[in-house]
């Protein structure tokens, strides 16, 4: 079985280059609490026994952009791994039944009222974002989604405005489940 | 590893219920022919050894049906599996980067372009269709999706019109690889 190349594998354990700062289930169940995060493409770590917990999502084509919304978004999108983005916050969410159930317009008007958009090309470019797809994978994962955010020191204030402005939206009304852990990267503390 | 409820497995080799009538590349790589393809929910079938081939693919919440499409639709969808239903079509297929790399609205303007809608709908109740999605699978799938359509032989004719206006549609032009297997029941040949 060849992994898919957009595949990535989220470890938690006591190994991996993130270290963990701060752990807070915000919504629902929590994840057992670990000191350390690997985060790598495809399945490496999995079968590693120090992990407390393995989440996988893929990167895949966007859902809601409009293309006037790519034409702003990409010339200012940062990419992850940048040399100075020294934190990172990883967000595995789950939304409800009833997100799933209403039909693309219903969830793209959601996104519209939330100024899902507007509210982050303000964070651009000190925010990198990755978001991955759980939902559809061949095994059940616990959460439909991880959303990865890297920066540097400087810009945590600009992170802290962004997740609060999404956290107070009418999207975040249909979330059933979310983690947060505030990582830092070890190269940095050792 | 707990499999996604809304996976399902199409192993083809010699055993399974459904019995090759026919088989077409129509565009791109063929798959080595085979005489039956099972059918089934979770992984079961992918460990044996007499398979040729094994597709996966998990269904989804819809991508581009609209609230008012929706309203149409639902009456009318049938299930798959019922009892007269001795014909089906699997037709496996990918679509090219170029497609991917579209937003949302660029997508959908391409299905509204294509009647995708009005011509799916004419084909209500007759044709059952479910379909699964492969291309954000954990392993690398050699198709992005596979529609599986289920029917009575008496309405052949129907799906016969509803494949070729799919197929002559703009929305096809991004396909670049699709596979065509005619089906029958094997409790109708035996």
């Amino acid at each position: 079985m060849i992994p898919n190349s957009r595949l990535y594998s989220f470890v938690g354990g006591s190994s991996g280059l993130w270290k963990v700062i701060e752990e807070r289930a915000i919504l629902g169940d929590p994840l057992p609490q670990v000191t350390n995060v690997a985060i790598r493409p495809g399945t490496a770590g999995d079968a590693d026994n120090q992990s407390a917990w393995s989440l996988h999502g893929v990167t895949s084509n966007t859902r809601y952009v409009t293309q006037s919304e790519k034409a702003e978004l990409a010339p200012l999108e940062p990419p992850i791994g940048r040399d100075d983005a020294t934190l990172a916050v990883m967000i595995p969410l789950r939304k409800d039944d009833s997100w799933w159930a209403k039909t693309q317009d219903e969830r793209r008007e959601i996104f519209a009222r939330s100024a899902h958009h507007e509210n982050g090309i303000k964070a651009l470019p000190a925010i990198a974002r990755r978001l991955h797809h759980c939902r559809d994978l061949a095994t059940k994962e616990p959460f439909d989604f991880i959303t990865l955010f890297e920066f540097a020191p400087e810009s945590l204030s600009v992170f802290e405005t962004l997740i609060a402005e999404l956290r107070d939206s009418e999207e975040w009304q249909y979330i059933d489940r979310e983690y947060e852990l505030r990582l830092e990267r070890v190269d940095v503390l050792y």
